[in-house]
């Protein structure tokens, strides 16, 4: 079935029913956003009351429509939508998507009407996204059927969600694409996976979930997708009134947190409980080379800052590198004599007899080049931040990762952007969670990768 | 003993023993530093090659100082501190800042000088912070002894650390006033903890320990303090090669995690883990106003928004409020008559029937003025701020809590930065975390707030 979705997120025309005369702020105007978005396919408005909208031609109703659309999105009282899903599936139309609630999720008129809809669908090649939903952004293909602006972005991570509520992203987490599936009355979680598997603009998948009906289904479809694209996976309603409120919000029926940890488990991917490390995870994906040794080297600026590492570094399975004799003798002329250079590499005071930005660039070279080390953190201020990558740019196969001090973090994030190479972290134990979670995909997922470590 | 720490953090007059003639970028001189950190008191520098440096008179040595000084700051080779620090305390220097290292950190050699100094302490009045310490920066006294820049900040916030390098703050946490007690010698947390106590500038302390001495002592000035300020702590060495590495950075000896949890729990401090979660708690007690009721109401333009949200409402231990009869029937004309209206308020579509804001402001409204209600959180785009703010500021006896939702995390920062009296999380989980922790926090010291609570 997944080759029918792509109607929904590429689609070549698209007929907007029930869309608004109503323009500009507060508007929240499919058309109007959708023109802003760049999208050049084919649009055709639908509404009985007006001839135009911001300069396009409009259809009195879907008979009346001139050809053959690829995609459907209803904005219409729900009472009328099962009939307009009908005339939609007589019209051709290949995908629909309902943005109008109050179905499933609200009362038994509802569920009566999402019934009459199941029945259209049951019968005909049509497919439905929603009801209940925002749709698509597809930021690569310029098209987006949601009623509030999105902004474009190309990161070539995909959201699939039972709602739409994430479209704009997480923390430092932005998507290039995404799908609401709303109450999931049709295209699913499976769909969604199998469409975004074979997509080469994407190279990894976040699922917000509330509920899966086709558990089975859904496992062989991750342990399949998850060889070639990480998938993360926030599950909502965890808790007991979570779960209750999940109910009035997709129609959901969600079982147990403890049956959904365990079959996430068995999907092999990663689920994580806070939204706030997902942009963390995604990061380290984007810009680190695969890694499955767990040999880490600290270099540091603050006595502190190495112990809290290394601290962070024991919690999350993590070994603290025992850097060789060759790494040592090359850097130990910084130091005092009474210092034991070891691992983390303090280089405070070396750096201010020797020159701070020298000494950070020999140590850090020579960490890369010690087969003892499997992972570099390098603790730093930003303005260390060119000099970390002139170094690690010449050394593509090992992990760098970045943990900058201080409190001002718009600063600390707008100067990282120009390095956008490079995870950076405002926090020893989110860099280690976040390296966790990756190693643990690479050693489950590139047995081919597997060696040079030496510890648990 | 705590009085006769003002010295250094006040200081009336500062010799700076030993500061360099080098100067500008890469010279991390001490003295350049506090001219541009603004410091109006009376600098002299000692250095025996130089006449003047930066246009200050030099002198050659201790003895030949013209008049009384408040506090020395020494930066020489550890071999001659020890004599340098008696002749401080011959010449009625009242406190030295230390930063020198290689010390009890280092090696047989350092622990003899070290033991040196203890003498000179034992038999004088004088005063000593660290060895191997930055010393002080007061921002709201325009004096600092660190050798690299500190950005100024009048954060009523202060740190007490065994070591300078978390001066720049913490995550969205700078600090205005800190102490780095490096080996701690002598000044200890003890003598920090008691002077912040009395220091009308600061709301809040925040403590970065590597081991504590005097236990009981410590417990019972924490016990003390607490009362009047939050305290805050992380503890770095809480793993074995953490506290292994602990005692080369401050020749600390760690004692075992659980026993360093068992007491902070007798504190009644707060001990934090992560870095990255003391700005949140701080900003939670600058901008909210004390509270004990842990029923916590939700307004959300998305749904999957509310129910994560009441994930971390469970996980916490709150409770979702059950809004009044009054407060439902006021808003349920926004609503569709099938919608249950109820916690979390879902106000997406009521809002684009309604206007947005409008029905944003109404149900904040609402909520606020519910008895049944004791804190807010409002889930929102940084754009609805404003809104929020107007709302709010009229009522500054709840706590409302924001959490902005976007990836784009600096132009969040930018926006909210305009709504500085509001603390704002970037998810639920963070939001939550930090709202447990204050509540214990009045629920522990100030009774007398006691009420309003029907739950756990």
């Amino acid at each position: 079935m997944s080759d029918s979705i792509f109607h929904f997120l590429e689609p070549k025309s698209v007929a907007l029913i029930g869309v608004s005369q109503k323009t500009g702020k507060g508007s929240f105007n499919i058309l109007e956003n959708l023109t802003k978005f760049g999208y050049t396919g084919k649009i055709f408005p639908v509404n009985p009351n007006a001839n135009e909208i911001l300069g396009f031609k409009t259809y009195k109703d879907v008979q009346s429509l001139p050809e053959a659309i690829d995609l459907a999105v209803i904005m219409i009282r729900r009472d009328i939508v099962p009939e307009i899903v009908e005339r939609c599936a007589e019209k051709g139309i290949k995908g629909v998507i309902i943005v109008t609630e109050g179905f499933a999720e609200a009362d038994d008129k509802g569920r009566f009407l999402q019934g009459k809809i199941d029945e259209t669908v049951s019968k005909n090649s049509i497919r439905i996204l929603g009801p209940n939903s925002m749709g698509v952004v597809n930021s690569f293909d310029n098209f987006s059927s949601a009623f509030i602006h999105i902004p474009k972005n190309l990161a070539p991570v995909a959201l699939i969600s039972q709602s739409g509520g994430f479209f704009e992203g997480f923390p430092d987490c932005p998507f290039g694409k995404g799908i609401d599936l709303g109450n999931t009355g049709d295209v699913d979680f499976i769909d969604a996976l199998s469409y975004f598997e074979k997509d080469d603009d994407i190279r990894i998948i976040i699922l917000y979930i509330e509920s899966i009906t086709d558990a089975p289904e859904f496992v062989k479809t991750c342990q399949r997708v998850v060889r070639s694209k990480p998938i993360i996976a926030i599950k909502g309603g965890m808790s007991k009134s979570g779960s209750k409120a999940a109910a009035s919000h997709t129609g959901s029926l969600s079982a147990k947190d403890w049956l959904y940890r365990a079959m996430f488990r068995q999907c092999k991917i990663l689920h994580v409980d806070s939204i706030n490390v997902i942009g963390d995870i995604v990061k380290a994906f984007l810009s680190l080379p695969p890694f499955t040794g767990n040999r880490v080297a600290v270099i540091t600026p603050t006595g502190a800052g190495g112990i809290i590492t290394l601290d962070s570094i024991e919690n999350y399975g993590f070994q603290p590198a025992v850097l060789s004799k060759k790494t040592i003798n090359g850097i130990a002329h910084f130091f005092q004599p009474w210092t034991t250079v070891g691992n983390p590499v303090d280089i405070l005071s070396a750096g201010m007899a020797h020159g701070y930005k020298n000494v950070y660039s020999k140590v850090l070279e020579s960490c890369l080049n010690d087969k003892n080390v499997d992972i570099v953190i390098a603790i730093c201020g930003a303005y260390t931040l060119k000099t970390i990558k002139d170094i690690t740019i010449r050394h593509p196969e090992k992990p760098v990762v970045v943990w900058v001090l201080g409190a001002d973090q718009s600063f600390i994030i707008e100067k990282t952007k120009l390095f956008n190479f490079m995870p950076y972290y405002v926090s020893p134990d989110r860099a280690l969670y976040t390296l966790r979670a990756v190693l643990d995909y690479y050693r489950q997922n590139e047995p081919s990768l597997m060696g040079g470590d030496k510890g648990a």
